[in-house]
């Protein structure tokens, strides 16, 4: 995946983000055929930008999993994340994200045959 | 994947197919999230309806894996196939797709990204 850091805050933790203009289909497809990272997708819609924090999100996963798919999601552009102190809090890229794959977020984040 | 088996000549054959409206946001997705099965569907909308034959698509992958593809995009209710004597016809399931997904199969036909 074609990744950039970003930010001096998410560089000194070595957070690695891309822009979702410089992501592949391919890796904006992948990133979402996923039922966890779709759930982490839908928990943060539901919030305020900079508002959830990594642990505050209920997932059926263990700790290096769930970092797991916090990377797939920055490596896609789907979310960006910022460290304040001990905590890491998370936006979803909606705008930027729809710019680039119009209609994709929203049939995620809406469908309902996600079962 | 839900499956059904689908017109006389299909089940002579042996062919399984599924309805749209009958498939998983995470069939669809897994679907389409695979560059040789993107290329399949980009290939049927470029003819009319049963024209093409599996044997014509240009596909850098073995008989076996060229079967399994068709298999998965018609699980996803993404494609229809038929036999007529000794070739497999194609059908791109464009409008049942659209509504049960909207702007998904537009997003792959369209996207400019996808390398």
């Amino acid at each position: 995946m074609s990744v950039r850091q970003d930010s001096n805050t998410a560089r000194a933790r070595g957070l690695t983000h891309a822009d979702p203009k410089d992501v592949s289909l391919q890796d904006a497809l992948t990133a979402v055929a996923d039922p966890v990272r779709r759930a982490i997708l839908r928990e943060l819609a539901g919030v305020p930008d900079w508002t959830k924090t990594c642990g505050t999100f209920d997932l059926p996963v263990t700790k290096a999993t769930r970092s797991h798919h916090f990377a797939v999601l920055r490596a896609a552009g789907l979310i960006e994340q910022r460290d304040a102190g001990p905590r890491r809090l998370n936006r979803l890229r909606r705008a930027e994200f729809d710019d680039a794959f119009p209609g994709l977020l929203e049939l995620v984040l809406t469908s309902p045959a996600d079962r």
